[in-house]
């Protein structure tokens, strides 16, 4: 299953599709073949894997699957069928199909008479399908919300220019979260202040080869000489004010998750709806003041209603400071939608510090 | 040297006075005694450490000594003539007295034929005293500004409730710098709003051994029945908008470093002046937004008027991370007030990570 789970991560990081390793063993144990999934519309991976074997050999083996084998007919066909077809005599899986119309693969294994067992590494791998789980089970994407501020909370000086507050290691950082996304939001606001490309780049400024959806929220017109209308993977504008309703929008543009880049309303809006699972905040080693502030209003009235977070990691990227954070899963302020995570609570004190020469 | 160092730090931390070290050596290179100052009034670490040897074995001894032997009568007579009077015949410090009726020690051994050696270990000395040095050299307190916030800037939530914002770790570190400063600085909005007691307190609520002066700044009139009243120290109370001349005014009450610990107003105002030698920011992994930013106007009016910071340190405390930075010595923007070190610029990317079990 871990060798399954590798090969899962051999597959495209966006897209449509749920990254899925698959390996074939003999009834001796031997691998007979090594699959994985390479993005929607491919054969999914114990197919793939299958199709590198000898029919004759398929009977009587056994298929270790990362995910549940699907039941259902897309744009490939059910891969229970598929399985029961070859004669295979046993299905190791991690996790179910949390999807309505693809899950039940394993009960109807288990009725052809296939040996199915279940939960082989389940955390690994709910960990590792964590977005493109929550984005099938809630039906709305994966939502990243990223800002740069000064160490006052701060996004911009008073006349509003912010290039560039953080240093390059943090803004290449920001290019690679970006492709790492299937689509990267943005509010009218933000379009029409900094005409954004909304693109995910290199350090010579070439186009990466993932590429997000650019998305653009709000009412207000973007202009059509803006930047993001040249975006090589198309613009998607949506209107209106229920966040969730957007976010469910773009699971119909095959959206699993959204990074999200600001401006301080939207960030805020979806921070107060409860529709973030993810923060990553790049401190600069600067103060700013003024009224820039990188989140405003959280519909925070008194302490007791404050946002917990629990800190995955703080990270040094040049002179800047990674804090990534989700919301703390014992907050009961917060719908609880992420998966449970093992993190310690708050910035920690067991890890190592970063404590410099003090003169 | 070194040892000298040791000694000195033995002396008070807080107080209107110089912590000096010495060691008496024989002409073979024996420790004959050893000295420090403990203190405003007592005798000076070379008067000290000359008391505890015979008076025939201090000819032709040589004395080390962190700070240059003084050439003035204050509470204790100059230390140069009795350095001269024993007999000594060589001196070894580390850092000139900067103070303008007190130098000259070093020139008065000379001229009495006394050999002098003057700058050995002259940076960690600098580095030692560089709070009370630099008091001396400006005229003013050295001044730590100090703010707990949430990971987006704010200090309270709307309602203006604080507490707690950061943990029982991140409120005894605060308590420990407390009693590490000579004078504890608020503005009067913060009395008026907080009723704080400014006092340097334990776990228990105990009052710890040496306290701070409290000091309010501002016009509007502490309350008669307001805690800061019945500080154990005493208030003092500052009015007027100068904040120089408020600084300096401390000096006059044996102030070399004073605290300061809100509101934002009177943080703001410090930075805006230069008038910051150091920040210890506590954040706290939470979000807050709305109106209460531990910092205002900063006078930043482009982002190439942006305040840079030297990070000396980040630090875990409890669920908190504690920020040690000081105005970079690079940054032109700021006046050159404070002693040169060796932190690198910003949170850096040569220290270990925080890097926690990523799911």
């Amino acid at each position: 299953m871990r060798r399954g789970l590798e090969l899962a991560a051999l597959g495209p990081v966006v897209g449509d599709h749920a990254r899925v390793g698959a390996v074939i063993l003999s009834p001796d144990g031997d691998v007979l073949a090594e699959g994985w999934h390479k993005g929607a519309g491919t054969p999914h991976a114990e197919v793939d894997a299958m199709a590198k074997v000898d029919p004759a050999q398929l009977r009587g083996a056994t298929a270790v699957v990362t995910l549940e084998p699907c039941n259902h007919t897309g744009r490939t066909g059910p891969c229970a069928v598929a399985l029961i077809e070859a004669g295979v005599a046993r299905v190791v899986y991690a996790i179910d199909d949390p999807g309505a119309d693809v899950h039940g693969g394993a009960d109807r294994l288990r009725a052809a008479g296939v040996d199915v067992v279940s939960g082989v590494l389940a955390d690994e791998a709910e960990a590792f399908l964590e977005r493109w789980l929550l984005s099938v089970r809630l039906g709305r994407p994966w939502v990243t919300v990223k800002w740069a501020s000064s160490l006052d909370g701060r996004t911009a000086a008073a006349d509003g220019t912010s290039k560039w507050i953080t240093g390059a290691a943090a803004r290449q950082h920001v290019h690679e979260q970006r492709a790492a996304h299937d689509a990267i939001l943005v509010g009218t606001g933000t379009v029409l202040a900094d005409d954004p490309s909304l693109t995910a780049r290199g350090d010579a400024g070439e186009l990466l080869a993932d590429q997000p959806l650019a998305v653009v929220l709000g009412d207000r017109a973007v202009p059509d000489d803006a930047a993001v209308r040249r975006h090589p993977r198309g613009l998607v504008t949506l209107p209106g004010h229920d966040l969730a309703a957007s976010l469910a929008a773009l699971r119909g543009h095959g959206v699993h998750s959204v990074f999200v880049e600001g401006g301080p309303t939207v960030a805020s809006a979806l921070i107060a709806a409860g529709l973030v699972d993810e923060y990553l905040v790049y401190v600069a080693p600067v103060l700013l003041g003024g009224p820039r502030v990188a989140l405003d209003d959280l519909g925070v009235g008194s302490m007791s209603e404050r946002r917990r977070l629990d800190v995955l990691s703080t990270t040094s990227l040049g002179p800047d400071l990674l804090v990534r954070a989700r919301p703390q899963r014992t907050d009961t302020t917060q719908p609880q939608t992420q998966q449970q995570h093992d993190a310690a609570p708050g910035f920690g004190d067991d890890g190592p510090t970063n404590d410099r020469s003090t003169p």
